[in-house]
């Protein structure tokens, strides 16, 4: 079994591979660009490692591994526009370094190509490919329409916020596990193993992701301390202090989020403050490992030999002590 | 053998028995108020027009048909955020109503949508229409990249215009007869016949578009006289004329319409003037004309008996002769 490195490596190259020279150029660059601003190309590697996993050849994985990448890209890039996101990954998002116009329909394209390669499995499990793909796809949608509403909102439930992180991030994880191992041709209850690891795996991330962005070592993490607290963001920290603070509490630091007066540094340690009281921190801790145990267990009562789930764990672990 | 008529009640009907009822419900309304504004529905009903010409079955042909549809009004739904358009057929476009963002997730969810419906065909034939879809889909991303370039560029050729208009009109007119045949099972030459008869006649009809907006009855064709003089645009009358003047009449012409200072009427009035001097009318209908009667022979030399194929030529003669 190899570990994810491995499968990195070979997306990468596969990647670099890809015929993306269309014309006119004007709308190919962007595509090329965005796909060249790297990642760690956790989502096309799993669908490789799930392959393997259920002793698939990896010829069959290729296509849909591409596409899933090739997806999560068009999804990165019409987010940063309505984001309004000038950086990612420390270069021009694409709407910044040529127009929203241009962002829109090279997203656009990127869907047709993502579309393309999925498509390019073996014939009789092509369509349950496509089906799992398609419905995760609508699923990823409709958990950006809910971050966006949540933004005008001042009662999200904590399980409202679960549910929007799954749709937004946890499904296409387990997605592309669940892809992996129909491109190996095993059987439902595989699949679905795979995919219940995956889900519950990026539940967990995205929670650990909340929670670097507080107490995270900002060099390491790579992004700037406190930044969802600029933005005003009401991640798994922010709901469960307004679950225990009283009417006036919630008022007060919703109005510190919402605060343009307030200099960058005072609005940070303000919400912090906020947050230590409460011991915050170590119920969303308790939260992610929750899920992270959850994922963990679907592996574990899969009945898979634990050999074979090695390199599943491994990944699981990296995701989670990443620089915390 | 049915008229269109026929068939686009059966489009209508099935379009509105959708089941497009998913959550959140503020990315879900913007899809079903963007296929509710009606349209003609000429691509889904020469889906199910070349599959009845090929003895198939209606019920193979539905969610193809219908997959079209939902993916031309997604094209249309991003083209009104790019081209700032307001209204659409007389009703708020989605941006207008909704938003910027809104409106971009909801042709993305569309997109998915439209797939899911083009998968709905027969088993083995499914491969055979993503691919044409897909393919397709591509080409008209990069019609509609053309048409934005062709906004900057002062020296677009007619051979670019027609490659422009093939792209984002009428492949998707093919693709509409060509994915129809495949799903009655016909042989690849028939699938080329009438796709071939549809992108000819798909540039006969935006031909007809660009001249319609000059020299058409505006009460008749429902929409404002001169639009696309007003929007500056390089229609096939604009491009024969500057293709006939000399450097000064060149820079003339693009000066009236670039200008934002001139009157409404004036601007139309002094651009028609330069479009009769030059006879361009005649030369704009004889190019139509052409790209007409090669549809016919599209028809004509596939072998197909008279009439089985009158319903098609019934659908060419009426796009034709619209209120001109």
């Amino acid at each position: 079994m190899h570990e994810i490195d491995f499968f990195r490596e070979y997306v990468e190259k596969e990647l670099r591979a890809l015929d993306l020279s269309g014309q006119p150029d004007e709308l190919y660059e962007p595509v090329r660009y965005m796909l060249s601003l790297g990642g760690k190309r956790i989502r096309p590697s799993l669908v490789l490692m799930a392959n393997e996993l259920f002793d698939g050849n990896i010829r069959d994985a290729r296509g849909p591994a591409l596409g899933i990448e090739v997806f999560h890209n068009f999804t990165l890039l019409h987010d940063d526009i309505m984001d309004k996101a000038p950086l990612r990954r420390n270069q021009q998002t694409v709407h910044t370094r040529w127009n929203g116009d241009i962002a829109i329909l090279a997203g656009d394209t990127m869907f047709v190509i993502a579309c393309q390669l999925m498509m390019q499995s073996a014939g009789k499990r092509q369509a349950e490919v496509m089906d799992s793909f398609l419905r995760t796809a609508a699923e990823v949608c409709e958990g950006q329409q809910m971050d966006m509403n949540f933004e005008n909102r001042e009662d999200v439930s904590i399980q409202e916020y679960l549910e929007m992180i799954s749709r937004k991030t946890a499904v296409l994880i387990g997605c592309s596990l669940k892809i992996g191992a129909i491109t190996a041709n095993s059987g439902e209850r595989e699949q679905q193993a795979v995919c219940d690891f995956g889900r519950n795996l990026g539940i967990a991330f995205q929670l650990h992701d909340d929670l670097l962005d507080v107490y995270g070592n900002t060099e390491k993490v790579g992004k700037q301390e406190g930044g969802d607290i600029l933005a005003g963001k009401k991640t798994i920290l922010i709901l469960l202090a307004l679950q225990d603070l009283d009417k006036e509490g919630c008022r007060h630091l919703l109005g510190i989020l919402k605060s343009r007066q307030m200099g960058v540094n005072n609005k940070i340690q303000q919400v912090k403050a906020i947050l230590t009281n409460l011991n915050v921190r170590g119920k969303a801790e308790s939260l992610m490992d929750a899920y992270f145990r959850k994922a963990l267990d679907c592996l574990e009562n899969s009945g898979l030999p634990s050999h074979k789930t090695s390199p599943l764990r491994n990944l699981a672990d990296q995701l989670m002590v990443r620089e915390h």
